[in-house]
Formats: C-alpha cells, sequence, structure tokens
C-alpha cells in the first residue's frame, strides 16, 4: 500500500513535463502582427515589474514569518528541547517550501499568460478553433503546475520527513507547507486583485464615463495597466489560491487519515487525497487536450450561432469529460485504497463503497455551483435582469438592486453546500471504526467529507485552466482592439473574451465551494491536532455557550468584515490615484485626444502602470498583516478552543461575505453587459419589454441606465476582484495558522 | 422580598399616569397657524391611515401565530394532556398580552408625536426651549408608555399565573409574552420601514435629483407621504422594537433568576429585572423633567452658538442625570434584592457588589456605543470625511468608500460588546451560588450579564424618548418649511431636525448594543428551558463541531444575509412605484411647478401616501414569515441544539450586518449633510482642503460631490431605516421563538 505514494509523484513529475510541453506548444506559435507584439510587450514588462516587486516584498514577508513561527514553536511550545526544535525547523522548513511552490507555480503560470495572449489574438485571425486552443493551453500551463507542485510539493515533504516509516506523527510536521501556501496566497490575490481593480476604475471612470472612449482604448493612459492587472489579478491571485485549497485539504485528510491509519493500520487512508489529486490531473489533462481546434465549427458554418456559445459548449465538453473520468478514478481509488480495510458498513455494503458516495456528491456540487453561480451573473435570468431593470431609476436604484442580489444568492449556495456537507458526512458514517469516542464527531463521517472535497478538487487542473483562459483572452481582445484589427477578428476574441468573465466566475464559485466543503475537515484536524496533546474529548467540543468562544466567534466575523474594508478600501485609494493621473493627462496632453488620427501621441501608460504597481505593494500590507495577527492574538489571548470559534465562525462568515461579494460584483457587471448587448428595451410609455422585442425602444450604451449601470459595475470590481477572492484565501490561511500553531495555544492554555 | 412585585407594578402603573400626564402637556398646547394646523392634519391622518390598516394585519397574524404555536404546544410537546394543555394556553394568552401590549404602545406613541409635530413647529415661534421641550415631552409619551407596559405586562402576568407561589416554573409560562411582543415588533418595524424608505427615496429621486426643489418642498407630492413615514418607521417601529428588547430581557433574567432561587430561596433574583426597569423608569422621568425651557440658553444670547448645540447639550445633560441616577438605583437594587442571598464572593466583597460593578459596566457600554456611534456618523471624524472626499469622484466611489465605512464600523462596537460581555461575566463569576455543574456554564456569571444588560435598559425611556424627538423634529422642520414661516423659527426647526437626526442614530446604536448584551442572556435562557426538560449537562453545549450544528449555524447566518435582502428590495420595489407616480402627477400636471407661485396648485398627496401604504403592506409579509419559519424548519428538522447553533450565530451574523447596515448608511447621510453644509471644499488644482479654509472653494448643494452624496445617501436609506432596524427585532425574535418552542423540538427529538 505504502508504495501508492509513487502516483502522486509521478503523475505530478508527469504533469510538469505535461505543463513544459504546453509551454512549448503556446510559445512556437506566432506572435502576431508588429502592433499586436508591440502592445503584448507593454503588458508583459508591465506584468512582470509587478511580479519581481511583488514577489521580493512577500519574499520577505514570508522568510520573516517563517523564523517567528519557528522561533515562536521552539521557545513557546512544549516536551523536550530537542521535540520543540524538531517540531519547529520541520514547521519553518515546509513553510518555505510550500510558499516557494506557490510562488514558482504563481510566476511561471503568469509568465505563460502574457505570453499567450498575441499568440491567441493572431490564432484569431485564422480561426476561432486555434484561438480557443491557444488560450486554453495558454491557461493549462498554470492549472497543471499549480496542481502538480501542489500534491509534489505535499507527496515529497511526507515521504522524505519520515512519512512512510512513522506515518501517524508525520502529518502534523508539514502543515508548514500548507500555511506557506496559504500567507503566499493572500498577499498574492491582495496585491494583485488591488492592482487590477485600481487600474480597471481608472480606466473605465475616467475612459469610459468622462472622456467617452471605448473600452480598451489605446487613448487611456490605464489600459495597458488594465490589461496588466487582469493577469497579475485573476492569473496569479487565483492560482495561488487554488494552490492552497488542494495543499490545505490534502494536508487536512491525512491529519484525518492518521487517526484512521492509527485505528485501521492502512495507509491507504493518508495516501488517499494524493492519489486522488494525481487521478484528477490525468482526468484534467485528457480534458484539456480533448478541446482541439479541428472539433471546433467555424462561426462563418454556425448557421447563426454566437461564437461565444460554441467556445463555452467545447469548454463545457472538456469539463464533462474531466468529471466523468474523475467519477470513475474516484471509484477506482476509493476501491485501490479504502477497499482492504477490515472495516464493515451498513446495508452490506463495502466500506470503499459509501466513500466513493461520498465523493461523488463532491464532484455533483461542483457541478451545482456552476449552475447556480450562473444563475446569479448571467443575464439570462431574473437577477441580472433586475438589476437591469433598477438602472431606469438611475444609480441608486442600481445599487440597491445590486446588493438586494448579493444578499439573496447567499442562499442557494449554502443550502447546496449544507446538503453536500450533510450528506457527504452521512454517507461516511456508514462505515464503522472502532475508534475510541471523540466527543460528538464521528471520524469516518468526517472522512466522508473529505472525501467530498477530494472529489470536487479532482477537477481543480481543469477548472484553473479555464480561469486562466480568461484573463488570456481578456488581453487578446484588448490586443485586437488596440491594434485595430479587422471585425471578424474582433468578433472572435471579444466572443472569447465574454466566455472568459464566465469562466472566472465559474472558477469563483468553485473555489469558495471546494473551501467551503473543506472546511469542516479543516476544523477537525485543528481538533485532531489538539486531541494529540491532550486525550479528552472535550477537545472536540467547540461550545458556542463558552463565552470566550463564543466572543471569539464575534470577532472572528467582525474580522471578515474588517478585513473586505481593507481590501476594498485599498483599492479606492490606488483608484483615486489612478483617476487623477488618467485626468491629468488628458488635461495636459490634449493631443492623446486629437480629432485627427496622426495627430495624435501616445499616452504615458508607464506612469498608470508604476501607480498601480506601488500603490497594490503598498495596500496588501495592512489587510494581510490583520489577517495573520487576529487568530493568532485570539488563540494566545483566549485558548485553543476559542480559536476554534473564531476559526469556524468567521468561516461561515467568509463564506457568505464572499459569495455576497462575488456574486453581486458579478451580477453588476452582467447587467452592464445586458445592457450594453441592446437587451435592455421599453415601450414608449418606458415600461420595460421582453429583451427580444422588436418594437422595444433599445436603451443601450450611452444612455442613461447604461451610465447607471457603469457606476454599478465599478462598485462591484473591488467586490469581485479584490476582497471576494481574498476572501477565499482568509479562510484557508485561517484554517492554516491555527493548525500550525495549535501547539503554541494549547500549551500556554494548559 | 416577594412584595417588591409591587415595586414595578406601582411604578408601571405611575409611568402610564406620567404619559397621561405627558400627553395632557402637549395636547393643550397651542396647534400653530391655519397653514401649519392643514400639514399636520394631512399627516395625521396619513399615519393613522397606515397604523390603522397595519395593525389590522398584523393582528390577523398574530391571531393566527397564537392559535397556530397553541395547537403545536397541546400535540406535540410531551406529557399529560392537562400539562400540555395548561402550557398551550398559558402562551397563547401571553403572546396576545404581548402582542396587545406593544401594538398598544405604539400606536399611542405615535399618535401623540403626530399631535406633537405642529404644536414644536409653533412654539419655535416663540423660543427655542419651548420647541425644545414639547417635542421632548411628545416622544417622552412613547418612551414611557413602551416601556411601563412593558414592565407591567410581564410582572402582572407574572403575578396572575402564579409566580409568586410557584416562582421556578411561572416564567416558562410567560415566554409567550416576548414572542409575542417581538412578532407584533418585527411587522411593525418591517413595514414602517418600507414605508417610510419608498417614501423619502421617491420624494428625494425625482424632487431633489430631477426637479431640483428643496427638501419638504410643497411641491413634491411625496413630501406628506415623507413626513407621514417619518412617524410610522421611526417612531412606531423603534418603539415595538425596544418594547421588546425590554421584555425579551425581563423574561430571560427571570429563567435565569429561577434557576438560582431553586439553589438559593431568593425570590429577589428573578424580580431583580423588574424592580431595577422601575428605578430606570423614575431616572429617566427624573432626565426628561430636567430638560426646561427655562433653562435653555436662547440662540439670540447664545454668543454665536449654533442653536443645535445647546438643544444637544441640554438632551445630554439630561440623559447624564438619568444614567447617575440609574448607577445608584443599580447599586440599591443589588443591595436590596441580592444582597440577603446568603452566596460568598471572591476577594472578600459582598455578592451584591459583584453585580452591581456588572450593571455599572452596562450602563458604561450605553455611553461607550454613544460615542462610537457618533464617531462612525457624524461629520467631525474621519470617516464621513472620507466618504465627502469620495464624492469628489462620483457615485462609485462614494458608494465604495461608504460600504468601507460600514464594514470597518463593525470592529469598535463588537470590541466594546466582547469587553463588556467578558467583564460582566467575570464580575458575575466572582459570586459563588453552589449549584449543579452545568456544562461549561457559569451561572451567575451569565447573570452577571443579565445584570449589565438590566443596567444598559434602565436608560431605556430616556433614549426612547430622544428617538421620538426626530420624527417629531423632523415633522416640524418639515411644516414650518411647508407653511413657508420665517427664516428665524426654521432655524430653530431645522436646528432640532439635525439634533433629531443625531438622537435617533443614537437609539439605533443602543437598541443593537442592549440586543447584543441581551444575546448570551437569552441564549442560556433557552438551554435553561432545555435542561428542565431533561436534567443532562450535554443540553448547555451549542458544540459547532457537530455538524447539525454547524449548518445550522451557517443556515442562520444565511438567513440573516436573505431577510435584509427581502427587506431592501421591498423598498426598492415600494419606491419605483413612488418614483414613476411622482414623475407621472410632474408630467401631468405641470401646474404644480408652475413658475409663478399664484398659479401653482397642490399635488395629489394622498395618492403617494396610498402608494407607500400598500406598497408597505404588501411586502412586509414576506421577509416576516420567512423570518419566523426558518428557525422552527431548523429547530424541527435538525433538533433543539441545532436550533441553538442558528440561533447564536444568527445573533453574531444580525449584530454585525445590522452595524454595517446602520452606520453605513448614517455615515452616507451625514456625508451628504456635510457637504450640504458647505464644509467639503477644494483648492484650485482639485485637492481637498480643510473644512474651515476660507480660500477654498466650496462644493455645496447641487455641484457633482453633491449629487453623488445624494446617491449615496439613498443607497444608504433603506439599509439604515429599513434592513437595519428589522434585523436588531429579527435577532430577538429568533431568541423568543426558540425559546417558546424549545418544548416543540426538544420533544420532537427525544
Amino acid at each position: 500500500m505504502v508504495y501508492y505514494i509513487l502516483v502522486p509523484i509521478g503523475v505530478g513529475l508527469l504533469a510538469v513535463l505535461f505543463a513544459a510541453f504546453l509551454i512549448n506548444d503556446v510559445l512556437r506559435r506566432d506572435t502576431g502582427t508588429p502592433s499586436m507584439q508591440k502592445i503584448a510587450n507593454a503588458i508583459f514588462s508591465g506584468a512582470t515589474a509587478f511580479l519581481n516587486r511583488q514577489y521580493r516584498t512577500i519574499a520577505l514577508l514570508a522568510v520573516g514569518a517563517a523564523v517567528l513561527v519557528a522561533a515562536a514553536l521552539a521557545l513557546l511550545g512544549q516536551g523536550t528541547l530537542a521535540a520543540r526544535f524538531n517540531l519547529a525547523w520541520h514547521t519553518a522548513l515546509a513553510f518555505l517550501v510550500g510558499a516557494l511552490c506557490s510562488g514558482i507555480s504563481g510566476y511561471t503560470g503568469m509568465y505563460v499568460a502574457v505570453k499567450s495572449n498575441s499568440r491567441t489574438a493572431s490564432a484569431a485571425r485564422r480561426s476561432l478553433g486555434e484561438a480557443l486552443v491557444v488560450a486554453l493551453r495558454g491557461g493549462a500551463v498554470s492549472g497543471f503546475l499549480v496542481v502538480a507542485l501542489s500534491i509534489l510539493g505535499v507527496s515529497l515533504l511526507f515521504t522524505i520527513f519520515g512519512g512512510l516509516s512513522s506515518p501517524a506523527t508525520t502529518p502534523s510536521l508539514i502543515v508548514g507547507f500548507g500555511f506557506g501556501a496559504s500567507f503566499v496566497a493572500l498577499f498574492a490575490q491582495l496585491g494583485g486583485g488591488i492592482y487590477t481593480k485600481a487600474a480597471d476604475m481608472g480606466a473605465d471612470l475616467v475612459g469610459k464615463v468622462e472622456a467617452n472612449i471605448p473600452e480598451d482604448d489605446p487613448r487611456n493612459p490605464a489600459v495597458v495597466a488594465d490589461l496588466v492587472g487582469d493577469n497579475v489579478g485573476d492569473c496569479a491571485g487565483r492560482g495561488a489560491d487554488l494552490f492552497e485549497s488542494t495543499a490545505a485539504e490534502n494536508i487536512g485528510t491525512m491529519i484525518l487519515g492518521a487517526t484512521l491509519y492509527q485505528a485501521t493500520g492502512n495507509i491507504g487512508w493518508m495516501l488517499f487525497p494524493l492519489v486522488l489529486g494525481a487521478f484528477g490531473l490525468i482526468a484534467s489533462a485528457i480534458g484539456v487536450l480533448s478541446v482541439r481546434a479541428s472539433a471546433v465549427i467555424e462561426p462563418e458554418k454556425a448557421a447563426g450561432r454566437d461564437p461565444g456559445q460554441i467556445a463555452m459548449q467545447r469548454l463545457n465538453i472538456g469539463y464533462y469529460i474531466t468529471c466523468a473520468l474523475s467519477l470513475i478514478g474516484m471509484f477506482l481509488g476509493c476501491y485501490l485504497l479504502l477497499g482492504q480495510s477490515s472495516v464493515s458498513a451498513n446495508y452490506g455494503l463495502p466500506a470503499w463503497l459509501w466513500f466513493a458516495l461520498a465523493g461523488t456528491v463532491g464532484i455533483a456540487l461542483s457541478i451545482a455551483f456552476v449552475f447556480i453561480t450562473q444563475y446569479y451573473t448571467s443575464g439570462t435570468w431574473r437577477p441580472v435582469r433586475e438589476i437591469a431593470a433598477a438602472t431606469l431609476t438611475g444609480p441608486a436604484t442600481t445599487i440597491i438592486s445590486g446588493i438586494t442580489v448579493g444578499f439573496e444568492c447567499i442562499v442557494a449556495p449554502v443550502l447546496a453546500i449544507s446538503a453536500a456537507l450533510g450528506l457527504a458526512y452521512f454517507f461516511g458514517s456508514q462505515v464503522h471504526i472502532p475508534l475510541a469516542s471523540l466527543g460528538s464527531i464521528n471520524v469516518s463521517g468526517i472522512f466522508g467529507t473529505a472525501v467530498a472535497t477530494v472529489g470536487m478538487l479532482m477537477s481543480c487542473a481543469y477548472i484553473l485552466t479555464m480561469d486562466t483562459f480568461g484573463p488570456i483572452t481578456d488581453n487578446a481582445g484588448g490586443i485586437s482592439e488596440m491594434s485595430g484589427q479587422a471585425e471578424s477578428v474582433r468578433a472572435i476574441t471579444d466572443a472569447l473574451d465574454s466566455v472568459g468573465n464566465t469562466t472566472k466566475a465559474l472558477t469563483k464559485g468553485y473555489g469558495l465551494g471546494s473551501a467551503a466543503l473543506a472546511a469542516f475537515l479543516l476544523f477537525s484536524a485543528y481538533l485532531d491536532v489538539l486531541y494529540s496533546f491532550r486525550h479528552d474529548p472535550a477537545v472536540y467540543r467547540v461550545d458556542l455557550a463558552n463565552l470566550s468562544t463564543f466572543i471569539a466567534g464575534l470577532l472572528g466575523l467582525a474580522l471578515i468584515f474588517f478585513f473586505s474594508s481593507l481590501a476594498i478600501r485599498a483599492v479606492g485609494k490606488a483608484a483615486g490615484r489612478m483617476i487623477e493621473e488618467v485626468r491629468r493627462q488628458f488635461r495636459e496632453n490634449p493631443r492623446i485626444m486629437a480629432e485627427n488620427p496622426d495627430e495624435r501621441v501616445d499616452p504615458d501608460y508607464a506612469r498608470c502602470v508604476d501607480i498601480s504597481t506601488s500603490g497594490a505593494l503598498r495596500a496588501m500590507v495592512l489587510p494581510g498583516t490583520v489577517a495573520v495577527l487576529t487568530p493568532i492574538a485570539v488563540g494566545v489571548i483566549l485558548g485553543p478552543q476559542a480559536a476554534a470559534g473564531l476559526l469556524m465562525v468567521a468561516t461561515m462568515g467568509g463564506i457568505v461575505v464572499a459569495l455576497f461579494l462575488n456574486n453581486g460584483g458579478g451580477a453588476w457587471d452582467n447587467a452592464k453587459k445586458y445592457i450594453e448587448a441592446g437587451y435592455l428595451r421599453v415601450n414608449v410609455k418606458g415600461e420595460i419589454v421582453p429583451p427580444d422585442d422588436p418594437e422595444g425602444i433599445v436603451l443601450g450604451k450611452k444612455s442613461e441606465p447604461h451610465k447607471a449601470s457603469v457606476i454599478g459595475d465599478t462598485v462591484g470590481d473591488p467586490f469581485k476582484d479584490t476582497a471576494g477572492p481574498s476572501l477565499h484565501v482568509l479562510i484557508k490561511l485561517l484554517s492554516t495558522i491555527t493548525l500550525v500553531l495549535a501547539p503554541l495555544f494549547y500549551f500556554l492554555h494548559v
């Protein structure tokens, strides 16, 4: 059984090779016309300059954090000096490896993404199919590196730290890996999110609203910063986010698996998440490769179908292939790793089958989230149309309506998560594993939720591929607009851009859903660690009737809002500086907007890039530090059970607030697009008519409702692209930070 | 000791007489000029028409709810048929009495308030002092009736239901009183809140923004509806809210006191909240009477001081008198009622002194909330100025900045509540009461938090007086504006109006703070009830590590957002109809806006009043029903511990979301006022300069920043006056509903 560790290591290495193959495949393609290359180069240098500075800052913070954590564990923990020192250096090393792997995957993924944009734009001159494939493969580099390095990192650390000879005690040595990943993810997502939205708001508010020039117009000084932002925010940030998800979930499952290993002697419980992650990589690779240029019907042969629909359909087919293969992998993996355990289960079914059913719940949840997210953020359904209708009465009602939708959209995902957690727990608890009573916790039930999370994350590489596809096609659209391509080329890149918007929104939903599903597992991992210090079932109780736990929970909830506030304010401030700069350039250099195109001069793009860069780097430190220090302070002052209370309530709060921010922002965005597409129509009395009513008066671009919708979109920008995604990271950071510092909290309160 | 019950009954009856004296004092004053009377009559008939229809609807819902609750307890509870029937009819009767008392106090208070407005306007023609006194005494009718009827209701029901002979079992028979009060409060606050903001938004968005006429201009068709709304929303709604606070807190303390009574044989523990409430009424009456017309320095003698400052100072002195007397009452009450217990305490101090210290914490918290609320919602400090600065870059940044402030302002109150809870619990737990171990709960510690809540609520009548002062002065301002009074009169009513805005904001903070402080007590009351069914300390555990409790908590959090969404949406819809109506009137009847005042005709005020009325009544039912049914569904399906999880997490969520909505909305409102007052100034480069810089260019009314600030204010309206205050009520409703239905939840899951 122990040799199964070779599966994640082998597949992980193969996935790295696959990423290398994709890099080669993308880079050998043509880079387009000189004007395309010029813009692409500007984006490339802006993005790498930002990332270099950002990762330098993060590296400093990470080394400092590693030293502090090691010192705290070595000085304040309990046991012999040797034992404390042992834990300290393992944790610090794992932390740095996690941080490094996260950095490498984020950086490389983004490097390839900004190399893919002009190649996608160029491919769009030839065919939809080729453009789709280039963008998808460019995105897949990020997707596969992230997942592969995460699995490889955990597998190798586990092996090197002696996991194969003493499996039970090793997982607690590698929790630092998850903390390192979270730590980098937090700052990467915050910095990238602030960068992208400061640039976007600056570009939109002055360019589109005040100067009345279209999106991605080369006269807009902030346009390059905006295109850079798409990469550093969506691509590098989300990569770090899901790197962390995979790492935290794997480690959490291994900690839980260690308990089951001790009860059954089967190491399969512990290797399960790693092996299944490897299976998921294979499934995702097949899914990505199934999207072939030759399989795409070109627009001119498509009998009037929208090229965006055609492309989205191909991506969906690839996703369903991935899910179907994951399902097979799930049953196979459960059979191989959990099947040999001599454990009994209810209804005469074998134990592994119950867990496979739990895993199926996770895969089903990922699909459910796709539909729920689309319902709330797509113009086809009621919520977005409600916001579009509210634009008729101005910006105030537009904002109110969007917040209403954002508050409302929490319900369905919460019900889905609750049902999935309940079902997976139920399936898992049908298996009887002889264990000491652990308070109200049923360990095999919790393992059921772990298997569900594993199932949900099997398609992670594919989802991340679709996500990074987003900024690539967004950039490709910007490049063809700015380089003045023909209408037919722009139709293709615009269509892919709108597909990218959809896939980005889906990834956010997926990231949040998997974080929520994993949360319960990570709570129990934390409680398992406490239990390892004191074998008392009472440590498994996180009792809100206990005042300090209640207060910690309340503080956790306040942390969620305070953190969001800091993140949004950072965007507001950086955007304010950007707005002033863009206005200044228009004012001081009227030739930027000269009537005659021959007299025009380029605006100073680099200055806007600089403003976003320095603004983001300065602004990411405070929210990040607050997020890291609050759980530490609560754990140190109020003790380990209070820390668990903070962790749990903050996680709940993070889930609902992130749903509000993500979906509210997405709905505003698409209400604007709905209006721009000409679907908002009224009759002569000013009453709304259906979007396809040919008699309806179209209230489209530049109408008053459109202006109101742009305001809504702008408000939603920092919600959905800065604060919301940063909250995903925050809730996982809270889990990993409490896991790592559990010894500290515990021994200070013995 | 048992005769102390005569204190709340006697003082309660005296307070009702005091209210009658105030009614007489206000009504005998002159009602102003004929034009004032005409407007006041329009407001009066609109307000009573709405309240009549609203209370008819609520009465139907309440009778239905009483029947259903009684049936559920009689059919599905446990014990003999006689025992079940006994509980059922007591609960239903108490429910109806609670609902009736809440209705009477709300209705009468509002009746006097709408009779006080023209009298205040008329008094303003004579002096600031007289206008202040009239408005304050008009408001005091509401304040004293609410608190007196709440205390009287609980005291009399307790006595009649046999509390003096069998104290231990009686509190569980009167929990229905709290539920009835919450039930009415929920619908009163929702209906009133929707009414007022639909009218306000309609009046502002069309009148001020589109037609460019000032606030309260008689040409605005929605102006009367707006003035009516101030009464039915702020006055009737908040009255019901604090009626419920007092009732729930008294009953919760008595349930807890019953446990202590059984341990010590001293009924003082149970009578404590009622007697202290009576002391608070006396303190508040002295506070109100201390504000005398002769003590007010008139503006012309005030050496340039703002009349608003003078008035606010008088109100503050009255409040400090109330607090000081409450403090004396607290020490006296603890000594008399808790001093004779033969219980020991730490550090050689008598037990009663520890509790008096806990009560002091509550009084201190009420003062702390006053300052925190002012910091976040007053133009003197950073948050409001930050929003005002953001208006320079348009509505989008105004909204973003307001949401940032709203998210941020959660932190300080949460820290204050946490500290107060922790301190009060600590003081209480210094007292040793011999009891069986009740899980992790220290009963005397919880009683400490109960005493703190009692302390905080002692000034309730004074605070409510200041609150109702708000709509009276708001109306008085509208009446003097519409009846065209001299500048000097309007200066006085405007100043009082702005004082009223401050006092309204303070009351919201106070209401929320007391709800938060009481929450822990109400949780433990619920757990006490469960313990009375099964004497097992395990019922005192609300363990988030238990999956169903966790899921219930997550659902509770989702409920908070969903309920807020429904409440805000209801306003949006009703406001949309109002906007259309106002636009229609301007369009179809141009003589409303005729240049020459002699040619003008009055708009159709009544139609706007009708639209608000029907919109509010229709819209209040759905959110109210969701709020009532969700905890019942969770308790029935997932069991009593899960219901406790929902209760606790939803309470935390309700506290933070209400803080966000109240303070965010208030900050937007005051950012607008800040700009209107001419404090937003820039230099020639467009950079902000200090508000008193004489060289600064004032960006005041009708500037672009002002328009942005009006949009922010409009967005904040349904936040701060509909959803936020309704959440206060919701969290107490959750407590009372779970208390009442605890037998059901328990016996369905035995």
